[in-house]
């Protein structure tokens, strides 16, 4: 299963001496664009498989507090739709504990914005990477 | 109903030239500190009520996409429990269109960390706020 | 002259309680930004002028620490060069206390990277903010 | 001398297809964080040492444009003072050119923000590790 590490920095933490949520919306993020990078699809050049991938919900549950300098570890799971790709990611501290689960679902498009069947060129990385 | 205005600025965007989500996240959660200063009760002096408001989950979906200079305005409706507070958000273009919808749920704790009661000096500004 | 307002929110603090300075040079760039939209030449829009306007140095000074919920009134001085724009920028507390001060010095580029003249469309209302 | 891998994700580029240049200022400021730690004088212990290192100033010059995808080097220099330290940075891309160049200058207090000496304790592994 492909991991991302993600470290909490000083500016990522707020007044009540934990990690902002939207920072580990960040965090989540940079999980999904490192996956998809290391099976050849960064987000960045997506362009070149004629297709986009935006996203169209997400949600997270907060399990236990990321303190500044902790290290999580993301993990990123796909969901290999039809017409759409989810994530699902599941970060967790040093010692295993969970910080927190959250889900992307991003669609697949097509140049004029019109929902497209995902390309096998897409779809083969993908499910290489689930087995 | 309380409404927060957001403008995307250039930073916010990402290099397909929309608002990258994480900072409609950061606009979502200002919507929020917004509102609760409206009512008295801001974040940055919570702990003054004897209690916190930990974030449990969040979702979002994106209905229509934000462009740089767009400025967008943010509806937050709380949903008010017993020991938790919820708020529904959403966000709409300068033409009524929706921008994205997103909820926040919070749990209300003590110094201990357990949870408790919303106090009555926190709940009564809150159901001011519906009525 | 043009003054843009900025309030520090819940995300943008550190766990020393005071804003992160990274955040304090993304409120001088939106400073900018909006300075540039008023006379109508919004970052976003500069392409339309066959120009770019590439940072090549910045720097800032912190007089007086900004806390969460603090609102900051930044004013923006533009520096007319031949082939460069600087901004100068002064952001003060309610009370009138300077918070910090910075300058960002920009040079005016063509469509080839190449150093070029400030058109007069871009000067002129350049020149009529100072006067 | 110490260096720190920044990689630039999705969310840190504007759409002019560069990093915004605040998410810099972040990368610059974590190369900050993690060579203190890596001394043994985390910004998040510093209290520990009855001290505090505000910043008074900074600034920066911008060589060559970061790309998403990108991983820069951070090199980080301190320069030591008797009430003050700075700190040096050079970043530099793959190929050893120079993406930026930047400086912070932090100032030592002590709990009543007043100038005090750097404390041996701090002063010896900051000498340490430029030798």
């Amino acid at each position: 299963m492909f991991e991302h590490e993600w470290k909490c920095h000083w500016g990522q933490v707020d007044p009540a001496g934990i990690a902002y949520y939207p920072r580990l919306v960040d965090a989540m993020h940079e999980a999904g664009e490192e996956f998809m990078e290391s099976i050849g699809i960064s987000y960045w050049d997506v362009k070149e498989f004629d297709m986009d991938l935006p996203l169209v919900a997400m949600d997270m549950e907060f399990r236990k507090p990321v303190f500044v300098g902790d290290t999580i570890s993301i993990e990123v799971e796909p969901d290999i739709g039809n017409k759409s790709l989810g994530f699902d990611f599941t970060a967790r501290h040093e010692d295993g504990a969970v910080a927190f689960e959250g889900h992307e679902q991003h669609v697949c498009v097509d140049e004029d914005k019109q929902s497209m069947v995902i390309p096998d060129k897409v779809r083969e990385p993908l499910e290489e990477a689930i087995e």
